[in-house]
């Protein structure tokens, strides 16, 4: 039975672990293998490259209304991308401060620097979140100082979901401190980001999360904030980040950006549609439970505990059916510790092992829902009768 | 006349700045830009895309004849894996002594990690070379401690081509210090590197030297040596550098591997022919000296400095016939400083500046040589005649 169903077509539903680089970013960026120069180099050809670079990085800058061009970093990946936006501010500003901040559900790429920097003398403080995931603005201004050069906030959360309110906590962050900078790997084009409107000073972006390949993250930085290297070297991107630079993700991820713009609105609808159903239909299985926001949650994302089971045995009967799920974050697979983000909204621990998570993208339709939903009926039903923990 | 020039068949002589990715590597690779898991996720899909990288690994392990696939730890670029070889050893082993070593004809992405532990502490001296570029023995002993905790050396020079005698370097390194780093980004695929016959602790490799994707470095570390991650995040390649694996720049990097290894012998005689015909073509030039080792030397690189010219002035007149050609390290070519590789070897500021660098590739033939031969020739006079500095 299982082979049966391995035949028929996947329905993947990780997003937030890995895309697939849409056909008309790979058709605009794929010459860009085979014939480029180093934008370096003084001759024509080398030029070239840089006028490449030049126009993603216009295309990026119009995506999150950033100032200018010259706002955008290119760096290898969102994980750089944080951790430039924390090393690099923390020890560029360590006269003015010596004080960290972030969420208790941000990405291990934003708390890991963050332990780091602890470790070295800095003050690491974690912000409490309500149930729902969301940022609590009280604790928020009371860890507030001063000192505090950087807090991180993710704008939306992977793996529940929830969008924070970006305005008014950059409102209470540039009351007291200094620095807010904003992981958007998530959220970036499933809902819009003007980093302007919005007072942002540092944003992080993934290419591979905007259908864009994988080798290219953009930080983008507020004129005036001040930044430093942390992986010194030739000194490309204003000397924030070194090493030659990845012509084609970097015009993949400006033409990703393109196309983002132009159908983002339409797709987080047609997605949203799909999501809600989903939502609807899998949380009446009994003692089934969405995690994250059920508003303020981004258009793609479902996610669930379902009790008595374990995440990474749904994932696996998931499979079964060819339907790709996540449990927790991918970059936490490999250990059996509960996720860090269902902790912080309050679940137990017996209670975070049975996360489900969805992510929906371009490749699915609403006429997958009554097969997902099935899979999900039927897996939990024959977990449970399994399960030692029933 | 400029015009007639440009349609003629551009000849292409800075590998060093940038190399296309080879069609054999590109579609071996391509699939994994549109279909792929996350190797962190448990599904069978996901697997798949940890099964490719652990593939490549074992193929890079055995290019370079390393102990195991395990050595290999997949970065984004060779600038990434010098700062981890050296910022990631000096911070590890900072118990076991303070002090750190580079040839001083290094690459900036191995000499400014190095400043910046200067900075914070850290004794930082550089070895001296011969007018060749090979580096000081006896300087090398005299600076080495029992508190040298890296040393590092490049197999071959990306600006003068000298090759350095590493297996006698790693022999005085480890009489005293602890880890020799070699930056094997311009010699890996032109000639063998052999890491356990060689005594190599840490090989910097980079993808697209190799003809490979952008998007992908190696840190090969022998068993045993002490590093630690420069760049906390999701913990991918034991804990040392986090971020979703680019699948498809890893995949390519692999094939590249194997290609170079069965081709490079070859290849690098053909190579080397047309090299050899180029240097004593254009060494009898008036004033026109070899830069680097005559013998000991990459078989695709050939490098001089013309006296009275500028290498700028060279690079754009060359530009003009359709060759490129480079003047010094890319990365350096913002700037207006003379190459400090140049000025290590003993050269004047003003011989410095009259510097061109030509590496050699797979669409490079001996046909070629007379049209290149002949457009240095009428840019030296032509650039004599207009000199100030003559």
């Amino acid at each position: 039975m299982v082979l049966i169903m391995r035949d028929m077509k996947r329905i993947y539903l990780d997003h937030a672990a890995s895309m697939p680089v849409d056909p008309r970013v790979l058709q605009f960026a794929q010459p860009y293998l085979s014939e480029v120069g180093n934008p370096s180099s003084l001759y024509e050809f080398g030029q070239h490259a840089k006028q490449i670079i030049e126009d993603s990085r216009r295309k990026i800058a119009e995506f999150i209304n950033a100032e200018s061009e010259k706002t955008i970093i290119f760096t290898g990946s969102a994980t750089e991308s944080n951790n430039i936006a924390i090393r690099g501010t923390a020890l560029r500003n360590k006269n003015d401060g010596t004080e960290i901040l972030a969420s208790a559900i941000e990405h291990i790429s934003v708390l890991n620097p963050m332990k780091d920097l602890q470790k070295n003398g800095w003050v690491f403080r974690t912000i409490p979140v309500d149930s729902y995931g969301i940022v609590d603005l009280h604790q928020l201004s009371a860890l507030l100082s001063k000192n505090t050069i950087v807090t991180s906030i993710n704008y939306g959360n992977n793996e529940i979901g929830t969008i924070e309110p970006i305005k008014k906590i950059s409102e209470i962050v540039h009351d007291k401190g200094k620095y807010l900078h904003v992981d958007g790997k998530a959220a970036a084009g499933r809902i819009p980001i003007d980093v302007q409107a919005e007072g942002i000073d540092l944003l992080t972006l993934s290419s591979n999360d905007l259908y864009g390949p994988k080798g290219a993250g953009v930080l983008y930085i507020k004129p005036g904030v001040k930044v430093q290297s942390i992986m010194p070297g030739g000194g490309q991107e204003r000397g924030l980040r070194s090493g030659t630079e990845n012509i084609f993700a970097i015009a993949g991820m400006g033409e990703a950006c393109v196309i983002a713009k132009k159908e983002m609105k339409s797709e987080s609808n047609r997605l949203q549609n799909i999501r809600d159903k989903l939502i609807s239909e899998i949380k009446v299985i009994e003692e089934t439970y969405l995690t994250g926001h059920p508003v303020n949650r981004l258009p793609h994302h479902a996610s669930f505990r379902i009790s008595h089971i374990e995440g990474e045995s749904i994932l696996l009967s998931m499979d079964m059916y060819n339907i790709q799920v996540a449990t927790g974050s991918a970059c936490s697979s490999k250990t059996l510790e509960p996720s860090h983000v269902l902790l912080a909204i309050g679940l137990k621990h017996e209670e975070a092992h049975g996360s489900m998570v969805m992510t929906l993208g371009r490749s699915n339709t609403i006429s997958q829902v009554p097969e997902i939903v099935k899979a999900v009926k039927e897996t939990v039903v024959r977990l449970r009768n399994l399960s030692p923990l029933k």
